[in-house]
């Protein structure tokens, strides 16, 4: 009895530490986003008010059964950002329509045979090709991006209109019921996701840009302080902050396929040129690249000895503080969109300790010591020359941006 | 009336263009992969089977409008692979069943209250909470990798099934025809999808995985050859093929979830250590970035001239060739999940090479030479020396896999 006593207080005890994990999990999402607890809010309300409607729909029979789409549509079409539920809702709402019109124009073109085993066979042989056009339509690059949802609700609408077995009337009757439901149901959505604090898609990439910039400059900053000492806390977050930005792009691509939907925002006119921010992103990557290389350098075990690594101090510290200064002012310049005229001084003093640096590796800084001790320290040099280039890459690139 | 002529005329071609440029993409997704058009058809092939089903349960009324559930199941389950679909379809299945349940155990508890009012706002607070909750619940890492669509069709059915204004007993049936039809439809696209020319996501991300490495070795090989060459055509694809591995992430984490999923295949068993694939793709990309690097250099303006260059050549062909007989031999080792003996003794050798190569650089090699004009071979070098134990990252992580 006691045995099984205790074996009860175990799984008790596991599962309730299961649950406080649970629960130190989601304060943790909250707290890291608070709009997440607000959108969970607006879906739950958004769902409430159009199930609402279905349940009086039943009592009046407006729209009947069709009145569900409309609660299926806020469910599916409802995302965290504007740009997303946008983009769903118009695709859903095009594509029912067009959907619609082809399946009620098959269903009566085939009712004029008469006869039902040939209209069973067109009706099969049309759906068929249609789905496979269709789905092999969705593996197009440009049209998967924007429109797969569509192309999805398109299949679905025409096979569900086009085989229904009702006669012609009725069906006209049923696709007109289900176009309105599911406007009632996109509505809603987009007008409770737009008009109760709205999370805005562009936005977000837009800070994500400048996230992504100032995380770079952090690091050259704290390596510079990092490389010229003989032991520091190498686990410090500024110097692990870049290693986000090396995989960015699988979130950069969706924010800018979002922000192309939503309309004039904020300081966003309705044609912001968020393609280029494609093009940031890639620059800033490939300088995080370099950042990593710089980064191994750092950790790994074989070093130049610290009184050989003094001697570049000088130039390597002013680089790395000109070009973390020149990033800092270009994030702040994308979030503020202007752009700073002190960021360009800071790249031109970069430059400049880019090419003292040069100079000084001219000079045989180093005469009499073993030159695979030298050779970390030369290759840290020369990555820093190159970042250089790479801060003037991402200065042009954001400053297109601003024009 | 000729302008009018030419307008259209000019309108015409404009219009052939552009549909011959999409027939040509077209065209060029099925070569790429002709799976592809596999695919297509087999989506089109059961929309079709199961739309006529939903065409004749009308004669019968065996399902009602509850047979569309199984068109609509078929149409958003059905993915490319067989994972991508068996994962929707489980979700699909027991977020139905649970949703319905929960829906139906909340319309009965509600009914017990007599009164319309209170109904109707508990149900609404109903709704919301749950909704609400659930939506949040999406935010968790881990649930949105496998379950994401799972908790929306939860969120779908719960709320259409608790506020649908049937009696208790027709609600009952209602919930037991929907669950039966999304199961035809689920069943459909499962067994098209396994049993008509599968597509294993398991695979795929095996492929990938091994033709990740490749590049990596492909690219080694050409560098070697192209470094120390006066001119050499840069833009040549075994040059440019590793790219495609800097962001491989984006591909690779979709591929392991679906794999999941997968029954027992081919050489790969049910409980397969699909994790293993995440680590050899992340010391992969490692390796990428450095390899990132090395391209630079051989892009550059400031390059070490060539009768400099060229006394490094033998060491560092030496260790380019080992790498990428390495890497090749692991790849391979990857495709037929063996482990090749003959890839240690490349690493041994490319190994020795460093360790030859550090010393050559320790003997002062070049005298009299401006130190900046050496610096760029230099760091090549080192960078080189750095990929090997980079490689033996990665074949320490593919035995890891075989084992």
């Amino acid at each position: 009895m006691e045995r099984v006593g205790g074996w009860f207080k175990a799984r008790l005890e596991k599962m309730k530490n299961a649950i406080s994990g649970v629960g130190k999990e989601a304060k943790r999402l909250g707290k890291e986003d608070p709009r997440r607890v607000v959108h969970s809010l607006k879906v739950g309300f958004a769902i409430a008010a159009v199930s609402l409607f279905y349940y009086f729909d039943f009592s009046f029979d407006g729209f009947g059964v069709n009145a569900m789409w409309a609660v299926m549509t806020v469910v599916v079409v409802f995302e965290f950002s504007v740009g997303a539920t946008l983009g769903k809702g118009v695709n859903r709402a095009i594509a029912t329509l067009l959907g619609g019109a082809l399946g009620v124009g098959m269903h009566d073109l085939v009712g004029f045979t008469g006869e039902e085993k040939i209209e069973v066979v067109l009706l099969g042989l049309s759906v068929f090709l249609i789905a496979a056009m269709a789905t092999f339509c969705r593996f197009f690059p440009k049209l998967r991006a924007r429109y797969d949802y569509g192309v999805l609700i398109f299949i679905l609408t025409f096979s569900l209109i086009s085989v229904s077995g009702y006669r012609a009337d009725v069906v006209f009757d049923m696709a007109y019921r289900r176009l309105t439901t599911i406007l009632i149901g996109g509505a809603a959505a987009i007008l409770v996701c737009i008009f109760i604090c709205p999370v805005w898609a562009g936005q977000d990439l837009h800070k994500l840009t400048a996230s992504n910039i100032d995380k770079l400059g952090t690091f050259l900053e704290a390596f510079g302080h990092a490389y010229f000492q003989e032991s520091i806390d190498k686990n410090q977050a500024s110097l692990k902050d870049y290693k986000t930005v090396l995989n960015s792009k699988g979130v950069e691509d969706p924010l800018v396929n979002f922000a192309k939907w939503e309309p004039r925002h904020g300081k966003f006119k309705y044609r912001h040129p968020w393609e280029q921010y494609l093009k940031i992103g890639s620059v800033t990557r490939e300088c995080a690249y370099k950042i990593d290389a710089l980064n191994c350098y750092l950790n790994s075990e074989v070093q130049t000895p610290l009184e050989l690594r003094t001697k570049l101090q000088e130039s390597c510290t002013k680089i790395t503080s000109e070009c973390s200064s020149a990033l800092t002012e270009l994030a702040i310049g994308v979030r503020t969109m202007t752009c700073s005229s002190s960021t360009e001084i800071h790249i031109v003093n970069a430059k400049s300790a880019a090419k003292n640096l040069k100079a000084l590796l001219q000079t045989g800084l180093w005469p009499d010591t073993d030159f695979l001790h030298i050779i970390p320290a030369v290759t840290v040099a020369s990555l820093l020359i190159e970042l250089v280039s790479c801060t003037v890459k991402i200065a042009d690139s954001v400053e297109k941006l601003a024009t």
